[in-house]
C-alpha cells in the first residue's frame, strides 16, 4: 500500500473508527497513522496582524484590563503536550471485559498556573480547568502556549469583542487567534447580562481542529449574580480519540478524557444533596446523556431522562439526589455508549 | 474471504449498511453474518449476587409489592424468540415499489401473559406490549426469561431502586439485571410524582445491545393521575434491524419492527378526535418525526412539524384532528426515510 | 472495475464522501459517479389520478383559490436546471486555503417569474425564493416544472388540504405529487393560525430525495399578522452536495448552496439593529448552527450560542446586535465546518 494522502481535512470525514479521506487542500502525505500536526503548522504563514503585534511589547488588551470596573477573575492557563492514558485500568467496569489494545498518547491539554506562571497548580488535563465567573465579572485568561504549533483559547457563551476571539479568521486573524510557540496572549472575557449558563471553551487557531482532538478543551461556567451554588458541580465532556489524532489503533469514546466506566470520571453523591450535571460535546458526533435511576426537569417543563446535544451544545441540569446506588450515566448511542462513553454514579 | 473478527462490540461501529469492526475486546470470530448471541452469552460469567439469588426462594422483590399501598399495575411479561417479517408485502407503498430480498429473521420480541403465565395474551411482538400507568401507581413486571441468553428489563423515567433497575454491571449486578434462560425476576417500579411522560423499556443485560438490536423494547406510559385520554394513542418506535443482528442481507429503518409504507403501522383516526403520537429511538442514530399536513406545539411553545430525536429520546404530542386524508408520517432523514422508515396515517 | 449498481435509493447510504450501497430495489447500473435522474424518472409510472387530471382543462385548485377570502400571496416559480458553483472564488477565507477541484454542476433550482410566467424576476437558485406571509393570508405557489424529471413543491408548517401536499404516494398520488415536465400545476395552501413560524418547502416527487439534493428546496416565512419584521432577515439552509447528485469528485458542507466563507453568504448587519436568523437542513446530516460573539435566547428561556438541528428541522431567533467585526457562523460539526458548512457575518 503507498501512503495515504492526508491533512488537517482530510482526516474529518470520519465515521467510527474508519475516516474517509477527502481530496481537497492536501498539503501533506502520511502514512496511516497519526496526523504530524507541527509538520502541518509549518506551512501556515503568520497573519500580518499577528506579525505586526510580535514586534510590539504592549499587550492589545492591556488597557482592557485595566478599565473593567466589575471584579476580575484571572487565569494562567499554558497548552502543553502531555502523555493521556485513555483506559489506566485497561478494563471495562461495566461489561467486565478487559480492554485491550495501548491506550497511550501525547495529548494536547490546557494546563493552570499560579499568577505570573511561577508554578504549575496541578497537571495539564483533558479537560482543562475549569472557568469560572458570576455575571458581572470580567474574566481574564493569560494564555502561553507552550506546544510548538500555534493554538488558542476560544470560548463559547461569554461576552468577548472582536480581537478577543480566539479565532483564525484567515487574513484576518487577531493576535489571540494565533498564539505562536512560547508567546502569551491575554484575552478578556466579560460576563455580561445574558452569558449565564454552562459553556466550553477550546482551541480555534489554525491546526484546528486537531488541536481539539487532541485534547484542548475545557469547561466555562458563568453562574447568576449571587447564585448559591449546588453540593456538587459534575463537568462532562462527551467526546473522541481518534486514531488520526492519536496514532493509536482505536477509537475511543470518552467523557473527560477517558473511556470505560472504572476509567471515567466516577462522580460521588450523598441522599440529600442538590447535583448540577454540566454536559457538553466536543467531537463530530451527536450524543444524549442518560442517567440511571433519575430524571430531571428540562428548562421546557418536560421530565427526561435522556437528552441529545451536539458538538459544542453544552446544557445543565440539577437534581435533589433521592436514589442511593450504583448507577451508570452514559451516551445512549448504544455504539458510543459499548465503545466506552459510560461512567458510575454513587450515591451513598 | 477468511472470517472476520466479530464480536458483541465490534459490530457496533454501524454506518448504514455497513459495519466497522472494532478492535477491541473481541471474544469470537464469525463469518459475515448475524452475531450467534447464544454462544457469547456462553462465556459470560454469572454475577456473585445473582448465583447467590439463585438458590434463594424468596423474590428480592415480594418485600417491595407487599408494601406498596398505591394502585399496583402488574404485568406478566416473557422474552421469547420467534420468527418476524420486516416486510411482509414485499412493498414500499410509498415509491410504489417492490422490496427485494429475503425479510424474515428469528427476533427476540417481549410477550405478554395472563396472570401467573397462565396463557398468552397474544403473540410476542416488537415492540413489546404497552405498560401503563398512572402517577401514583405501582408497577409489577413479572419477567421470565424464555431466551437462552440473559436478558433484563431496563425501564425509562419510571422511579426504581438501584437493584430493579434491570442493568448489567460487571460484580455489582443484582439479580435483575441478569435474568437467566426459564428464570423469573419481578420488578417492582414506582409512579412517583415527576415520572409522568412516555418512555420505553429495554433489555439492558450482559449481551447489551444485542437483544435490543434483536427487539426487546417497548412503549411505557405513565399519565398524570385523573388525566383524560386522548381518542387515539399511537406508540412508535424508530429503529433499525441491521444484518449482524438479524443475518439479513439489507439494513432496515424501521418504525415498530416493519419498514416501508403499507408495513409500518398503518395509523387511523377521525376529524374532530384528539390524536396523541408518542415517539421514541432505539438504534444508534439521531432521526426526525415529522408529520404531513399537521403540526403540533412544542412544550416551549413553538409550533413545528418536524422534530429531532436521539436514542432513548422519547417525546409526545398531541393534535386536535382537523385534516382528512391519506398522510405520510416519516423521519427526515432521506436516508431513512428511503430505507423504510415511513407510513400512513389516514384520517376519515 | 466493473460499474457499481446505482439507483435511486441505493446512494442513500451517504457517510461523508462516500456513499454505500444498499441492495434493495436496485433498477439501473451506472458507472461510479452521477446518478441520471431522467433516466430513472423515464421508469415511473404516471399514477392513475395524474393521468386523469392530464387531459382535464380546469385546475383542480381553480376552486380553492376562487374561495379565499383572506388576502392572497401569489407566486410563479419553475424548477430549471442551472449550471451552479459551489466555491466560485476556489478559496476557503476561513483557513486562507484554495479549495482544489472543479465545483460546478448541473443543478435544479426554483426560479421565481412574474404573472403568468412571463418573465423571470431573478435567475434559478439554490436555494429557491422566500415565499413569504402573514397569519391568516392564503399562499398560491403557480408551479412549472421545466426539467424532464416529474418533480413537485412541498411545503412545511402551512396548512394545505391533502390534495396540496406536493407529495407522490404511489397509486394514491394527486396530480400536486407528481408535476410533470412542461406542466404547470397551482398550490394552495392556508396560513392558518398556529402556522406562523419559519419553514422549508421542497421536492417530494417520485424522484425524491435526488432533486432535492441537487437543489430543489427554499424557505417559506410566515409571520404573525401585522408583526414587525427586523432590520435584517437571514435564511441559511445547511446541507451537502454529494457526488452522487452533482458527478462532482467531493462532497460539500454548505449553506445556501455554496461552501467555504468567501462564497457562503457574508451577512452584514449594523450595531443597533435587530436580526433575525432562520436556520434550516436538507440533507441527510445533524448540524448545530454557532454564532461567534454572539448568543440568543431560546424560546424556552436558556441562552446558548450553538444548537442542534435535523433535516426538515426550521428555527429563527432575534438578536440585538450590539458586537462588531467580522465573526464567523457555522456548524459546530468540526468534519462539516471543515469540509465548507462556515461563513462571515460582517458587523459594521
Amino acid at each position: 500500500m503507498s501512503p495515504s494522502p492526508l491533512d488537517r481535512r482530510s482526516f474529518l470525514g470520519l465515521t467510527g473508527a474508519a475516516f474517509v479521506c477527502t481530496l481537497a487542500g492536501q498539503r501533506v502525505s502520511t502514512e496511516e497513522g497519526q496526523i504530524d500536526v507541527d509538520r502541518l503548522a509549518g506551512g501556515v504563514e503568520v497573519p500580518p496582524r499577528v506579525a505586526a503585534a510580535n514586534g510590539s511589547a504592549a499587550s492589545a488588551s492591556a488597557a482592557a484590563v485595566a478599565t473593567a470596573s466589575a471584579q476580575v477573575r484571572e487565569y494562567w492557563i499554558a497548552a502543553e503536550q502531555r502523555p493521556w492514558n485513555i483506559v489506566p485500568t485497561h478494563r471495562d467496569q461495566m461489561m467486565a471485559e478487559p480492554v485491550k489494545g495501548h491506550s497511550t498518547f501525547e495529548a494536547y491539554a490546557y494546563r493552570p498556573y499560579s499568577p505570573g506562571f511561577e508554578a504549575p497548580l496541578g497537571p495539564a488535563t483533558v479537560p482543562g480547568p475549569l472557568i469560572e465567573a458570576e455575571v458581572g465579572d470580567t474574566v481574564v485568561v493569560h494564555f502561553r502556549n507552550r506546544l510548538k504549533a500555534p493554538v488558542t483559547v476560544h470560548p463559547h457563551g461569554i461576552f468577548y469583542s472582536n480581537e478577543m476571539d480566539g479565532a483564525y479568521k484567515g487574513k484576518w486573524t487577531d493576535p489571540g487567534g494565533f498564539v505562536q510557540h512560547d508567546r502569551t496572549f491575554t484575552y478578556v472575557w466579560e460576563c455580561r447580562e445574558g452569558t449565564e449558563g454552562t459553556w466550553l471553551y477550546h482551541d480555534h487557531g489554525p491546526m484546528d481542529p486537531l488541536p481539539v482532538f487532541r485534547g484542548l478543551f475545557g469547561p466555562l461556567l458563568i453562574r447568576k449574580a449571587g447564585e448559591a451554588a449546588p453540593n456538587r458541580d459534575f463537568f462532562l465532556a462527551f467526546h473522541t480519540w481518534d486514531p488520526s489524532t492519536t496514532g493509536l489503533r482505536n477509537t475511543y469514546y470518552c467523557v473527560n478524557g477517558k473511556a470505560y466506566a472504572g476509567n471515567t470520571p466516577t462522580l460521588e453523591a450523598k441522599v440529600g444533596e442538590r447535583v448540577a450535571f454540566h454536559v457538553y460535546g466536543v467531537d463530530n458526533f451527536f450524543h444524549t446523556f442518560h442517567l440511571h435511576g433519575h430524571r430531571w426537569t428540562e428548562p421546557d417543563g418536560t421530565i427526561v431522562d435522556n437528552r441529545t446535544f451536539g458538538p459544542a451544545d453544552s446544557f445543565s441540569f440539577e437534581i435533589a439526589e433521592d436514589n442511593p446506588g450504583r448507577w451508570f450515566y452514559h451516551c445512549h448511542v448504544f455504539q458510543h455508549l459499548h465503545q466506552g462513553m459510560n461512567g458510575w454514579y454513587v450515591v451513598s
